[in-house]
C-alpha cells in the first residue's frame, strides 16, 4: 500500500517535471539543480559563482529550505533574483518537488533568464528521487564530510547529470581527507562525471568551475 | 490521500516504538537515538566515547545507512556490538523506522547491554518524525556546517530530548563560525538543553560529554 503511494507521487512529480522541461525550453532557461548534505556549502559557491557569472549570464535561483529566508537573503545582494521557497508550508518535505518549483518559476521572467538555479534542500537521500525538469544536477561535498559519502549515498552520484564539486579545499591542512580516494569514490558511482576541487571562501578552483557552467548553459 | 497515507505510516511507527520501548525497559537497556548531517562526524565520536565508556558501561550499537558497512566496521573495533542496517534493502529509505530498530534490538543480546545507541541515518530532516523508541535524542552539529542550521530545521532540534552536540571544535580557528551565535540559535529551540562542545579528533570536551551519557544511563 505504501510502495503503491510512493510510486504513485513519482509518477505525478515525472509528469510535472516533463512540464517544467517543456517551459524551460521554450524560454531557452538552462536549469541546474544542485544538492548537498546541510551545511556543504551550496549557498556560499552560489553566492561568489553568481557574482562572477553575471557579467555572462542573466541567473535566478529558488532555493529550497524547509524554513527561513536566510539563503534568498544572502543571494540576492549577488544582483541575482533568488526566491525562498519554504517546505513547512507543505508539511516539512524533504526534499523540492516538481510542482513546488513550477509555481517559483511561473513568478520569475523567463524571459530574461539564462540560467535557473535550483538551490536544493540540504539533504543527501530525498532530492535524488525528484526530477524537477532540470537540464543537469550538480552534487556538492564538503571535504570536511569523509572520503564515502558517495559510496553510502550511491543515487545521489549516479544520477547527478552534470557535475559533482569538492568544496571547503582550503581545510584539507587541517583535516585527515583524502581527496583522491573521495574522487576516486564518485568516479566508481558515476564513471564520466567531472569532479571539480574548490573553496567558496576563497575562490580556488572557480576558473574551471565557472567555465563548466558557462560551457554547458551555452550548448543548450 | 497522500497526507492519509503519511499519518497511517507515522501511526503504525509510533505503535511499534511504544513496544520497543517496552522491551528496552525489561531489559534495562537506555537508548539514544543519535542524529545529525551526514559527514558530521557521528561515528568518529561514537568510536571515540565508547572506547572511553566501555569498562564503565556495556554497550550496543545499531548503526544506520543507506549503502555499506563502513560505520558498523569501525565501530567494532572499540570492543562495543555494532550491527549495520541498510536501508536500500527497504528502498532506499531515508530514516530508520521503529520496526527496523526491533529487528536489529532481537539479535543483540540486550540482558548483557546497559546502553544501546542508535547512529542514524545522515539526515536533519526526515529522522526526527520517526520514533523508533529510544530514551533520549542527540543531536549532533559539526562547526563547519553554519551557525542557522537550528534554525532551518526545527523540527530536528525541537525534538531532541537529550542533548545537543557541536563537533570538530579543533577547526574552529579556520572557520568563520560563531559558536556562541549556534548555541543561541540551539536554545532558541529548545531552550533547556544542554550543548557540549567537543572534538572528536582530540577529545576535547569529552568529559563532559561522557559524564552527561553516564549519569542519563544511571538515571533509568
Amino acid at each position: 500500500m505504501e510502495v503503491k503511494i510512493v510510486k504513485k507521487v513519482l509518477d505525478a512529480n515525472d509528469t510535472m517535471a516533463e512540464e517544467n522541461r517543456k517551459l524551460f525550453r521554450d524560454k531557452n532557461v538552462y536549469v541546474l539543480n544542485i544538492m548537498s548534505s546541510p551545511g556543504s556549502g551550496k549557498t556560499e559557491t552560489l553566492v561568489k559563482s553568481l557574482a562572477r557569472l553575471e557579467p555572462e549570464l542573466k541567473t535566478a535561483v529558488i532555493v529550497g529550505d524547509v524554513c527561513t529566508t536566510n539563503d534568498a537573503d544572502r543571494l540576492n545582494v549577488t544582483g541575482t533574483h533568488a526566491v525562498q521557497v519554504n517546505t513547512d508550508e507543505f508539511g516539512g518535505d524533504c526534499h523540492l518537488a516538481a510542482h513546488v518549483i513550477r509555481k517559483a518559476a511561473l513568478d520569475l521572467d523567463l524571459e530574461s533568464i539564462d540560467l535557473l538555479i535550483v538551490e536544493n534542500i540540504g539533504n543527501l537521500v530525498c532530492p535524488a528521487e525528484f526530477d524537477i525538469g532540470e537540464d543537469s544536477r550538480v552534487v556538492l561535498l564538503s571535504v570536511t564530510e569523509g572520503e564515502d559519502k558517495p559510496l553510502k549515498y550511491p543515487v545521489m552520484f549516479k544520477l547527478c547529470s552534470g557535475a559533482a564539486v569538492l568544496n571547503k579545499v582550503d581545510l584539507l591542512p587541517y583535516l585527515d581527507f583524502n581527496i583522491d580516494e573521495a574522487e576516486d569514490n564518485i568516479k566508481s558511482i558515476n564513471p564520466d562525471i567531472p569532479v571539480f576541487r574548490i573553496s567558496a571562501k576563497t575562490e580556488e578552483g572557480f576558473d574551471d568551475w565557472l567555465s563548466w557552467i558557462k560551457d554547458v548553459v551555452k550548448s543548450k
